[in-house]
């Protein structure tokens, strides 16, 4: 039996149409409803089979909904609340995968105030820097990592239903207050994010911009990968966790402050000691990621 | 016929160790011999057939060698040509595979000038976060680059020799003056070592450092892969290119109150634009780079 009858991805993207996909590879969704900004996004997912149907309007699309995933940029959450709003019943689940949760849960409280008990911020913590639904993909969850960042107000059975969907497209599921979330991935997504962002616009912008990149090669390929990401989503991101972003931002400046005294003072045995420090907390984490790829590996195959 | 009869590699590590690989795979090279100063380092080289012979001083090593390939970090180079002066005779052909140019340069002309001949700078752009001979494998420098900065003094012989050399190991050769060399990789090299150095330093000294790496995914991971290498090997870079280091440093620091002013500011559209130039910049980079390996991938067929 299908986990969701009736599913509505609003915004059918990278994130959303994998998740549409990944739940119909499991034969959990019935019925997909796509619905968004873009009317040629939301053909080209029909024409891909991520969308069964493309709604037009809010009271069609949640008419019989079981389940709603709003995986557009953040900036658009807080208007698109309110155009639901008035249409959503019980007992339809509201989800998100907005990368930053404290400015979803002020919409919620805002737009949604009626219908707590079923709405439930989270945030898989996927993608990469390729974007729309062209690139979505049915294992793009898989041995990934979804937080959700449940209200008090929540009711736990639905809580339950939005684990069970992540868990189905293969993620693990943990949960976390949303202003530990926001500080949490400002220091470990959105901060590398902006200096990579930075690190390019900076070299593209100078005189002799086709020379250097001319000599660029894996080192700096994999320091900017994710400087091809989608410049609207990291734009509604930065602006939403900006308070969480400055404090990691100025907490960097610091440590380049630091690099860039022992530079002046040819300090060598202290900029030695700074990367050997660097390295052995890098290549620990490594060693348990592969590690931790490899017990998820394990849990899914029960 | 063997390109080489006798190689002699100082610093048997991942880019010692891989061009022995890939010239004797090529049948390049008839007698391998390492030196350097981990004796237990040269006696794995040995045991995994990456050299024949391990040399314990200058004179017996040099003898009858016709290249040599200094790849020791850069701070040990000096030292290194001081030692091997007296014991090295024509025709013996000397190049490096140091990461900065004019530092290795000065020592050539205050250490080797009696030979300027025939030794030439050079620097394989390859490698990546492993280090150790362990870690050498004979396709480390396929579809690669290969930088060498001749001097007014060097025999065009000579330097051909070099370029045949990183030829068979699966290197284009491109030539460039030592001084445009250090700027280009402070730029798209050694600056993003330093830069990803110290996020992983910061994040790693924070009292919630386990929580904050437990939450780090892809993005973070390619972000900071170049955090794990060499630190000797990268203090001796930045150290031996400090002043265009820090040139890069503070053009960068200058980006970063840019954004962190657009932030303050809350300015979406230009903080977009910012990184919507840095998104089409680094796709046509990435476009380039794969179109440059098809490229080679066809001559290499020839």
């Amino acid at each position: 039996m299908a986990l969701i009858d009736k599913l509505v991805v609003c915004g059918v993207g990278l994130i959303g149409g994998s998740f549409a996909l990944a739940l119909r590879k499991k034969k959990k969704v019935g019925h997909v409803v796509g619905i968004g900004r873009s009317q040629e996004s939301l053909e080209r997912a029909q024409a891909l089979g991520v969308i069964d149907e493309i709604a037009t309007d809010w009271a069609s699309a949640l008419d019989g909904a079981g389940f709603v995933l709003l995986a557009m940029p953040v900036g658009q959450i807080d208007a698109v609340m309110e155009a639901m709003a008035p249409h959503l019943r019980a007992p339809t689940i509201v989800t998100d995968a907005g990368s930053t949760k404290h400015d979803v849960m002020e919409s919620i409280y805002r737009r949604l105030d009626a219908h707590l008990l079923r709405v439930i911020p989270a945030h898989p913590i996927a993608g990469n820097e390729k974007s729309g639904v062209q690139a979505a993909n049915a294992t793009l969850f898989q041995g990934k990592r979804t937080v959700v960042t449940p209200l008090p107000e929540n009711d736990p059975a639905a809580v339950e239903q939005v684990r069970k969907a992540w868990e189905a497209c293969g993620a693990s599921v943990v949960e976390m207050p949303p202003q530990d979330h926001d500080r949490v991935f400002a220091a470990v997504s959105h901060l590398p994010h902006l200096l990579a962002f930075g690190l390019v616009h900076d070299l593209a912008g100078r005189a002799n911009a086709e020379l250097l990149f001319s000599h660029a090669a894996s080192g700096f390929r994999d320091f900017t990968r994710i400087a091809a990401s989608h410049p609207e989503m990291w734009r509604d991101i930065c602006l939403a966790n900006r308070q969480a972003l400055l404090g990691e931002l100025d907490q960097y400046l610091a440590e380049l402050a630091l690099i860039r005294s022992l530079l002046l003072s040819d300090n060598g045995p202290r900029l030695e000691q700074l990367f050997e420090e660097a390295r052995q907390a890098r290549t620990k984490w490594g060693v348990m990621q592969v590690d931790g790829q490899v017990a998820l590996g394990d849990v899914k195959t029960l």
